[in-house]
């Protein structure tokens, strides 16, 4: 009749108090076979229990972080992401994007992917038209995408994505039935990919859920200065996740999720005569200009790799690195 | 048409690393007006970040934290509640009890509240039968709640919970249509209260969810040893919650949540004629007598300043304590 398993081969424990559950913790989690794994739950026992005895946080603080993280959760759905929201704007996203993408020579900076991407964008054609909104502000794009050495390169799949001309999502309009403000491109033989977007205009994330709370409790507030996404991949390159913000918006220096980069700040230009001719587009409107560097694959890797052997020898933590990767020493 | 609200007085940040991110976030936190808020916020972004820096956490990792806590928020409802099952099977929740009600004494040791409370137990008089299952082997519970001297107290509400002779709670059960296993009763005037429960035993936390699969994915076992959850609270005193674990159960010394204590684990006696006659019982029902010692709440509460002010003078965190809390020192 029993439902349970038989009892494996730890240390017996008992009595377990604030000075000595973090150890014994780590004992029944060190059961795992995986050494990375062991390594991440290892961290993350040890910052868990050190943020609650240095808080003393009592039980209805405790309850409150329950309550918070369940309501993350059960807010989200396949086009609500409250959860990347809120590592958005604790400053997780940027730090992991920071660390998987460091910057390489003159290659474009990456920035948080926030919680509006989706895999419903329709496959374009260059030129293609984001908004299906004819009264919108347009801004016609025109990037390339080269190499370190400026060589084009072509078959780069360019997802991008973009808010309407009030700062929403398609994402946040509850009666969406199809993709709005996004598409996925190509670039060309001559590294080239275009479109016409509208010009981005500062919005606020969405205040409606947790988070949203969470930033009016700390007196935060929720804007983030107008900008398009973009995300670029081909095999044997690194993927750039990453934006571009038009300069002067009022929040470029205090970026709810900490995303705005001197480097992707751009200066909009006008569509003259030339490119209204070459790209079939109207002469006078807004023009976004950029060219984004890509890096290889084992480049980057090779970076990751040494700046993370560079940290955790300066963190003293006795790791080691395996596949890339820190794990524990003493295994 | 703007959504967005004025611009904050804060120092113009951008060009986000992985060095200054998190004093840039901290001085976006920074904003609450409330000490504590902006400690407990503090200590977490530190140690958020610290985690990502410490692992080199890779965007798949953390697209696997993030889908996890997603999940562990979307699978909770009233009845189940995964995310205080993730906060016990990490040992939060015993630290966070442990800091909350420290050992006082000769008083009784508390332990983790569990994921199996509810709010709908009946009002009960003493000597109520827990569970409907006429088939279960019985054991029948004899308890008085006293001071710290010995002295009986009465009035204590003592909300008291089992799983059945299977090991399940009613909540786990899809047809659950009203409580079982559970009740409030009321301590009389000798301080006694007492009512048959069911032998307990060891059972598996369940293992449905996400944080079954994060038990599965660390070799870690998921049973329980058998116990009966006891929370007692009387105006005036410091809230008990604990349970008592009948002796020589196989998973005594690997609880997945670290709950059991020597002073917790009971020797079963038997129902003798005194006692059957007195309290209107079977002799020869399984027995468990227990004295349970209570600690006035101001007591509680000096004791947790006490230990709370040593150990942030002991972190050298430059802390002060504010209404028996750390808040940060430099406001």
């Amino acid at each position: 009749m029993s439902r349970c398993q038989p009892v494996s081969e730890i240390p017996p424990m008992k009595d377990l108090t604030t000075d000595n559950i973090t150890d014994n913790v780590k004992i029944l989690n060190n059961q795992c076979p995986q050494a990375r794994s062991r390594y991440i739950f290892d961290r993350l026992v040890s910052h868990l229990h050190d943020f609650v005895r240095e808080t003393r946080l009592t039980t209805t603080e405790w309850q409150t972080g329950i309550d918070f993280l369940t309501a993350a959760g059960q807010i989200s759905n396949d086009l609500r992401a409250e959860m990347i929201l809120l590592s958005d704007t604790l400053g997780v996203s940027l730090l992991v994007d920071a660390i998987n993408h460091p910057r390489h020579g003159n290659a474009t900076e990456g920035t948080v992917l926030g919680p509006f991407h989706t895999h419903d964008a329709p496959v374009a054609d260059n030129g293609y038209t984001l908004h299906h909104d004819e009264e919108a502000a347009k801004l016609f794009v025109l990037a390339t995408v080269r190499d370190a050495s400026g060589r084009p390169i072509p078959g780069v799949v360019a997802d991008v994505w973009e808010g309407d001309a009030h700062g929403f999502y398609d994402v946040q309009n509850p009666h969406r039935d199809q993709p709005d403000g996004r598409a996925v491109l190509r670039s060309d033989d001559d590294g080239l990919f275009y479109f016409t977007a509208v010009v981005p205009v500062p919005y606020p994330i969405p205040m409606d859920g947790p988070v949203g709370s969470m930033l009016t409790h700390l007196h935060r507030h929720p804007n983030r200065p107008g900008h398009i996404h973009f995300m670029l991949r081909k095999p044997g390159w690194d993927p750039l996740i990453t934006a571009l913000y038009p300069r002067g918006d009022p929040y470029e220096t205090s970026d709810p999720v900490f995303g705005v980069k001197e480097s992707l700040i751009v200066d909009l230009g006008t569509v003259d005569d030339t490119i209204a001719q070459k790209y079939n587009v109207k002469a006078g409107t807004r023009l976004l200009t950029y060219d984004f560097i890509l890096v290889q694959e084992e480049e980057a890797a090779r970076l990751r790799q040494e700046l993370a052997t560079k940290a955790v020898e300066e963190m003293g933590l006795g790791v080691a690195i395996e596949n890339g990767l820190p794990v524990l020493d003493v295994d």
